[in-house]
């Protein structure tokens, strides 16, 4: 069975983001095992500089990198990443398991983002949308996307 | 004031995604009228024919079109429309307010999307993703979106 790893930092903070998460996550596990590693952003003052927040950046790389297994297929979740459809990203689940691989990580950053250590630690850099969504509402259209690209390659109903 | 209408077809059926439009519903009150109006879709037979799917669409169409006034500007949400940043959009509710429009219409379709005829009345055909979101989720997505458009034109915090 796959390993999805969502490694994100920050708390999932709304209630009724945390459940729709939890929904999707549930019937992920019809088809994958789902592990989530919430990860605390490093601290930063109200208005901080560039330096300020490539300082974090770079502290919060060494939290993740460790995190991020070398033969994963890892995904860093990017606003200027490369951008696909669903079934795109269906058939990206389907070519890392022609691969032999058993495991797909998924990272997303704070709300500065990650650093270009980690990106380039990456397998991929994809992009859901050039708009900025909420933190918490962005967790709930990953999983719901992991969730739709499963139904798509068992040819469920689920995507029309 | 600005009014904001939502067109959609299909009720949202998930409890949390309710909660989560409602939370930004309430947000976005600070800043314009919010108006939502839920529109049944056309009953479709289980595998549907391009012909009966053609059928359905253009029976919303009759629906959805006397709702969009002729005064506001509409945006037909369409997978295959343009992209923009949220910056992007929020440059376009100043835009059409500066053109002393007082309304924006958004129209989300059932599960097989808008008529021509509809995304051919409306003002823009916007895509929030190549990507394809759960229907309920997506109004979560344009409620949120639209909240951001208003913090970031009023210079405020949330939008970083």
């Amino acid at each position: 069975m796959l390993n999805i790893t969502y490694l994100y930092f920050g708390q999932q903070k709304d209630e009724y983001f945390r459940k729709g998460m939890d929904e999707y996550i549930k019937r992920i596990g019809k088809y994958a095992k789902f592990n989530e590693k919430v990860l605390k952003p490093e601290n930063l003052p109200d208005n901080p500089t560039q330096s300020e927040i490539n300082a974090a950046l770079e502290k919060e790389s060494r939290t993740v990198l460790p995190l991020m297994s070398k033969s994963a297929y890892k995904i860093s979740m990017c606003v200027e990443g490369k951008s696909m459809s669903s079934e795109g990203f269906a058939g990206l689940f389907e070519k890392v398991m022609n691969e032999g691989k058993s495991e797909i990580v998924f990272i997303v950053g704070s709300s500065h983002g990650l650093s270009e250590k980690v990106k380039k630690e990456s397998d991929l850099c994809l992009s859901f949308s050039p708009m900025t969504f909420a933190h918490g509402l962005f967790s709930v259209m990953l999983c719901e996307q992991i969730y739709r690209a499963f139904t798509i390659n068992a040819g469920e109903k689920y995507h029309k």
